[in-house]
């Protein structure tokens, strides 16, 4: 069997995560890592090829991107370009359409296959949510985060004067409704009470119930585990009080990564283009032959 | 918009519960209702066609087949000869894999489309369990059904010697065991004891703990409900304990309904062919602009 050869670009968190997805899937081999700094080059990489640049890497299938968010397009666009797939966790819910359109179009122009937004939300949550819609077509899906760090409000605590390191929890409250536990430790010169009222008055937080606690180390509270809870209660044709409910605790760059090459699997099975994950037949994301895994799932 | 022309074959409960689907979706219309006795048409059918065969109505673009699962090939096969999409709830987990393959031809001789096993499970169950697969590729799934009645385990105790009438519900004890809660009425002539011996030692209900009742009314406790809870404890890459878990508590039949109204709509978005529920992309199953449901459900 010819394995699918697989480019990591980024080395950060969730390519940490992703290296060790492509070890264990049995159909995946490792082409190489791409850093922005090919010379720095942790133990555990040193069986791989670390370059600079995806062009250095020969015969890549895929190129599984790792990258920050805001960089995702700039990334799929060049191994795009280069005939590579892509997969990626683009996060940003009001972007992921124009994402797709430019995408789609570098894909088909050099016949190649984008997978798009390929996390757990958006990505596993999102194919969720969509069953539930056709399911119950009538009703309200409320998706509930946490308990677990929220990166996104992380981020926005951090850029907070007199914020020296943060860390933001979202508990869920149900009906979508989350409380905002905020951990930080307060830099010199600065009065916690003040810090606190910033934080609460900002954008980020100002519409949550928000709890912001002065800690010593905010690196000893952290802990990748996250969960979600979705329900939904609707209709189908005109029955009422149809009850579906999908509930996770995972860790949360794990299950991105494994969801990233599953996508990346999936990606080989496309036509040119730029795909969602809801836009793709779930056995494509699975490894193994195709009538046993109807036989074995279905 | 052209509405999708969907005739309803066969009028049994799950039939019912189709034509309400049918009507609540607003991109499909009745073409109408094929019934072996086409001349005994009950009140809230007198607005439709009802016929003898599907020959008998114009312009189907689908057949939703709500006959016992034993007569699905022979009725697909007549609407796919026909160049009608067929959808389908067959339910006999190991007859899938051949079901497909024999559809399969037919559909493609005759450029139409078959959906099979558009269920719940086989069906929406299938879908999930295949997701769990891909997000935690190592562990164990489990499928605990009920509380519900189960058709299949009713139908073999009616089969026993002495009942008179009878209802088998599933209870789930978890890690996919299954209690089996037997309510029968017996029949003059017959003692209870050697029915409910006779029933215990069926193959139906030898391998679970199975219980027994008499009770003057089977009827009275018949109650559509059913649930299903999918456990599955798994491995991403090498992060153990990965925590997945789906539950819902449904109206069978109008939830098979629904599930088997989407497909048929999911029917038309494919090439020729036989497919299974997790062969097809999820955002075909619903309706609506594909950008709109991009941004709302991704």
């Amino acid at each position: 069997m010819k394995k699918i050869n697989a480019a990591i670009i980024g080395y950060g968190n969730i390519g940490k995560y992703v290296l060790e997805a492509i070890i264990s899937s049995p159909d995946f081999q490792v082409a190489g890592i791409v850093r922005r700094n090919p010379d720095n080059i942790p133990s555990e990489l040193k069986d791989y090829k670390v370059v600079a640049s995806v062009k250095d890497l020969k015969d890549v299938d895929v190129a599984v991107l790792c990258t920050p968010t805001r960089s995702v397009e700039e990334y799929a666009k060049e191994c795009l370009a280069l005939g590579i797939n892509t997969v990626d966790s683009f996060d940003i819910h009001g972007g992921i359409v124009e994402l797709r359109h430019n995408l789609d179009k570098t894909a088909k122009e050099y016949k190649a296959v984008s997978v798009i937004s390929a996390g757990w939300d958006p990505g596993t949550d999102s194919m969720i949510r969509s069953m539930f819609e056709f399911m119950a077509p009538k009703g309200v899906t409320y998706t509930n985060f946490g308990p677990g760090m929220s990166m996104g409000h992380t981020v926005a605590v951090k850029a907070i004067k007199g914020v020296k390191a943060a860390l933001s929890m979202t508990i869920p409250l149900g009906t979508s409704i989350h409380r905002r536990m905020v951990y930080i430790e307060v830099e010199e010169g600065h009065k916690f009470e003040d810090v606190a009222k910033a934080i609460k008055t900002d954008d980020y937080f100002a519409h949550d119930e928000t709890h912001v606690t002065q800690v010593e180390s905010v690196d000893a509270l952290k802990d990748m585990g996250h969960g979600v809870n979705m329900v939904r209660k609707g209709v189908s044709g005109n029955t009422q009080n149809q009850l579906l409910e999908f509930d996770m605790k995972i860790n949360n760059p794990a299950l991105t990564a494994q969801v990233l090459v599953a996508s990346a699997r999936a990606s080989l099975r496309q036509s040119p283009g730029a795909y969602t994950m809801i836009e793709i037949p779930i056995i494509d994301y699975i490894y193994g032959d195709k009538e046993a895994l109807i036989k074995k799932l279905v």
